[in-house]
């Protein structure tokens, strides 16, 4: 089995030396006569190089084939082979990443499973974040789901940037959540899943997943890039983790944004997440003010449905853009808002309403025009946000 | 304690928007009139917009003041606080981080404490790197490692691309090479350090780097970047791991190649790692054919020895090029080179003596220059490499 890399040059970079440089250098390096004798050994180990297409516009892109024998079936080795020491190499972005299909580590849950653990299978989930980020006590986090939760929200998450802080210990958060989601069962009968944040050292890391799973922990929040692919892989492999594992992109704009180098965001929050574990990936969908690009995001959408694992598009999102998303989604699509049910001028119950009867009113086919639209929280989130 | 980060804004951007952007919006996030008799909780953790200055060309750099009690005293929250999802919002680069002294995880070794192991104080190390990178076989690490032992070498280390494959597994390598640096010690008394790759998923890897360990190996080699912070810290906080990390840069370029976005070499390989935990630390010299500008290899250099963790400048170093890196570093520096002493002309054990001849021709204030020199390693070696 091969890997296939696609890597694009701008115009004034040679892509056929560059194509050669890395299928060498980033496999067996350099050998000499001394090594003749080993040369079949070497040879298993080169990469190729496939096809080079430069676009009118003068870019390059070069496919080159890395045998799967030089990697370790994860993420990281296959991250140091194919961009390791040649990232630091000048301009040359990698925007395509082809692996085996069974290369890296499955999600346990991915679509399928995270509607299997909510009883919802026919509509888009919908999901919220702790609003303010940093500043809430464990308290506030119960007194805030239980109004979203008993609104009928399907899943609430952490603020990616709210660690384990001695204002509200990650413990006393899931405590205290824990016995909001007991009562809304006990009430409704609905699973509400909390993705809670882990974080901390690898090692203190992956002792904390096992320990707040075994606390209740239903879901869980990491910022993968920023504390590892092989820590996501890790909890992905771990079966004491028998819970979906949320993808966040945090620090992804410092490997993606670049136009001339880095990845792209396809290849990381897309192929790489996807082979990486993860159950649902969050990133910045088009419709927010973060300029993400419609193409990268129908990308990661198909290359994460492609392995069950459910796309989460997270910035811009409130009850005025949902018939926009089912366009572009249909309903295999987790609707994540942070101040789009948190800020509803109504209150957060409301902000959470507002989305269901958007997609009762697309449902149903009537009409979302505002003039159109009953009082209520649709009509109201709508005359805050259009 | 407050964490300053500086953020450096292309002239389109308004800094003073974007910094605002950032002390908020990566810290408490919004809120609003709800949290109102909250507001003493929110403002602890607010970020500060300090000097903002504009250069001639145009470009900015805002300084911004985190709080401490934000994050976890680790760099992965660190990263996602700073750069989290600001990352993703367009042009903007961190080009400076100044941490409490405190903050992170301490080298166990540093420059001192591999001194100490190496029992070598007064000159710079010289250390290679087992090429080519991939086909050889354990038996054939330890036949190279024993020819560039016995000439004198310091340190070796695996090729960052070489992780654990069955035709050289990491155990096989370690057990060969741990015989010859044996017999290195028996016959000279010196101790050699082989940095050996360690390699794999999170929790496999944290345990497969203390069996290496505790068979024997003195030395570790991680790829920081591709398999996360959060592991150089696990392995660096780790009692067990009582040998010192050596850190490559594998992949710093996905996020520190570009003008605009990602961060700056001197954050990531200097400042980061330093705070990490990596007892030395690799990094492309400018003398190389890398585009690394002397000023980032300059301010890493004085980052690391600031923290007592020794630089490896490694790109184009032989032995041709030893009186401008003691002109650059003096001698608290690690000369790692792999084809300046693999592919000597007259062999391994070659290359090393041409480093030792260089160190010693300059010690002694001898002419460097080609014709001068007598016949031998260095001579044969600057006919090569200039």
């Amino acid at each position: 089995m091969t890997i296939e890399v696609e890597y694009r040059f701008p115009p004034q970079i040679d892509p056929q030396k560059q194509a050669n440089i890395i299928a060498i250098g980033q496999t067996a390096g350099t050998w000499d006569a001394r090594f003749a004798h080993l040369e079949g050994k070497f040879k298993q180990h080169l990469g190729e190089v496939g096809k080079i297409i430069t676009d009118p516009d003068g870019y390059s892109t070069a496919t080159i084939y890395f045998p799967e024998i030089n990697v370790e079936n994860d993420l990281a080795s296959l991250l140091t082979m194919i961009f390791g020491k040649y990232s630091m190499a000048g301009a040359g972005k990698i925007v395509g990443v082809q692996l085996p299909k069974n290369y890296g580590t499955k999600p346990k849950f991915g679509i399928t499973g995270i509607r299997e653990k909510l009883g919802v299978f026919h509509r888009p989930l919908i999901m919220a974040i702790f609003k303010p980020a940093l500043g809430l006590s464990a308290a506030d986090h119960g007194a805030i789901l239980a109004e979203v939760a008993m609104a009928g929200l399907d899943i609430i998450k952490d603020d990616e940037i709210l660690p384990d802080l001695d204002v509200a210990p990650t413990g006393d958060r899931l405590a205290v959540c824990r016995q909001v989601k007991a009562a809304v069962k006990a009430k409704t009968g609905r699973t509400v899943l909390y993705a809670v944040n882990v974080t901390g050292r690898a090692d203190t890391l992956l002792a904390k997943a096992r320990l707040l799973v075994e606390a209740g922990a239903n879901a869980l929040l990491l910022n993968v890039l920023t504390y590892g692919f092989s820590v996501l892989e890790a909890l992905a492999a771990d079966p004491v983790i028998n819970v979906p594992i949320f993808a966040h992109p945090a620090f992804a704009g410092a490997m993606c944004a670049a136009p001339h180098t880095g990845l792209s965001y396809s290849v990381v929050l897309g192929t790489l997440m996807a082979h990486g574990g993860a159950d649902a990936v969050l990133y910045p969908a088009h419709y927010g003010s973060l300029p993400f690009s419609p193409t990268e995001e129908r990308k990661i959408r198909d290359i994460l449905r492609s392995r069950n694992v459910f796309p989460v598009p997270s910035a811009g999102i409130h009850p005025g853009i949902v018939p926009q998303v089912l366009s572009d989604y249909g309903t295999e699509v987790i609707l994540n808002a942070g101040t789009g049910i948190m800020e509803h001028p109504d209150g957060r119950g409301a902000g959470v309403k507002a989305f269901f009867e958007a997609l009762e009113t697309l449902e149903q086919g009537n009409s979302f025009e505002l003039e159109n639209l009953p009082p209520g929280a649709l009509r109201r989130a709508r005359e805050k946000w259009g």
